[in-house]
């Protein structure tokens, strides 16, 4: 038998932003660009991900009379993020596609901690304790002021007929708690978050992540 | 206005026990029992207990092609935990009801760390991340042999005419194991845990029930 040759991992890749900055557009254009190059490319995204891991997504944005509990809502957040690491995001990686997700852990930080309040001490707890070594090599944080996010949240809204789900329904003190941890996270780990400015055109914010790739993955190789 | 009197914290009983041991039969007496004391009983189980961790129960419980992984079973089972104690168990104590579950932590050493194999440090690390303080003040292990329990369950699934959840599939060396687990956490924490022996006849077994709970009810006054 010939040695087996064991791949490298491959490179993990996390979008991030509130709600309307453009993530879902944009974790198109980031696809595509890697697929350009060749890689292999896993996409998915959070909460869910997986057929179980979706499901607790439904448990965390669904409505109802009782109040979720915030501890509650962190654990199932982290349950979710366990089963998509185990399912999906670690076999992509170990087998050296790249993975590419809307929303990881910068999330909770963000929602849970910002948002809810939440200690930061707590979060960092269970994301120790589900990722281990794991975390994204690169996470572009999508940011804007918050009216132009309202903005286009309420017509993407409008077009998808839909009421909003427990989280697109707060109130606008929440989503400000949530862009400032977003924002000092990336203060706190230029390494890894790149601050991408939201607020322009398409094209302009998509020359923005263009060169963000372009520069990390450069260095990677 | 007279002072506001402060009600004493009520007792918090918990039913442990495998599959076919007689749980459900068992808990029913207990509540009885105290509800001829006089004390008003919130009768509850887990995983479940209010509408929200219901729902997470039956994400715990069903069958799908995706396997669960077993942190994430874990934090689904803390999460559903938190939001039972913050929608009813502690509610209910701190206005000075008794509350009595079939199933709690104990279960989760039993099931999650003696049949699935994750550490009890673990387990141990989000039992106080939830509970904090709170435990139970009295725990009921009803314990027999596996032939005996499994008899029991083999009849109810057919009365019920259900297929098994994802627990009840399980094979006998994972009873084994949860049956263990159980009795060693009996043998290290006595004061709490009274180990009943199921096997005898509902009269037996429940003469004993009323037995412990005669004992330490006089020992609470």
């Amino acid at each position: 038998m010939s040695p087996q040759v064991t791949p490298t991992r491959g490179r993990f890749i996390t979008l991030e932003g509130g709600e309307g900055v453009g993530k879902s557009t944009n974790l198109g254009f980031v696809v595509d660009f890697l697929r350009g190059q060749g890689i292999e490319v896993v996409e998915t995204r959070e909460p869910g991900g997986t057929p179980r891991a979706e499901a607790m997504r439904q448990l965390l944005l669904a409505h109802g009379d009782e109040p979720l509990d915030s501890d509650a809502e962190l654990l199932l957040v982290f349950a979710a993020r366990a089963q998509h690491l185990a399912g999906k995001i670690r076999p992509a990686l170990e087998r050296g596609a790249w993975v590419v997700s809307d929303r990881f852990t910068d999330a909770t930080f963000a929602y849970q901690g910002g948002g809810r309040g939440i200690d930061a001490e707590r979060i960092a707890l269970l994301e120790q304790f589900v990722q281990r070594e794991l975390a994204p090599d690169l996470t572009l944080l999508l940011d804007m002021p918050l009216e132009a996010a309202e903005q286009r949240l309420a017509g993407r809204l409008d077009r998808r007929g839909e009421v909003r789900d427990r989280f697109e329904q707060e109130q606008r003190d929440f989503f400000e708690r949530v862009r400032d941890a977003y924002l000092a996270r990336a203060a706190a780990d230029p390494q890894r978050m790149s601050v991408i400015d939201a607020s322009g055109s398409l094209d302009e914010v998509q020359a923005q992540i263009a060169q963000q790739l372009r520069n990390r993955t450069a260095a990677w190789s």
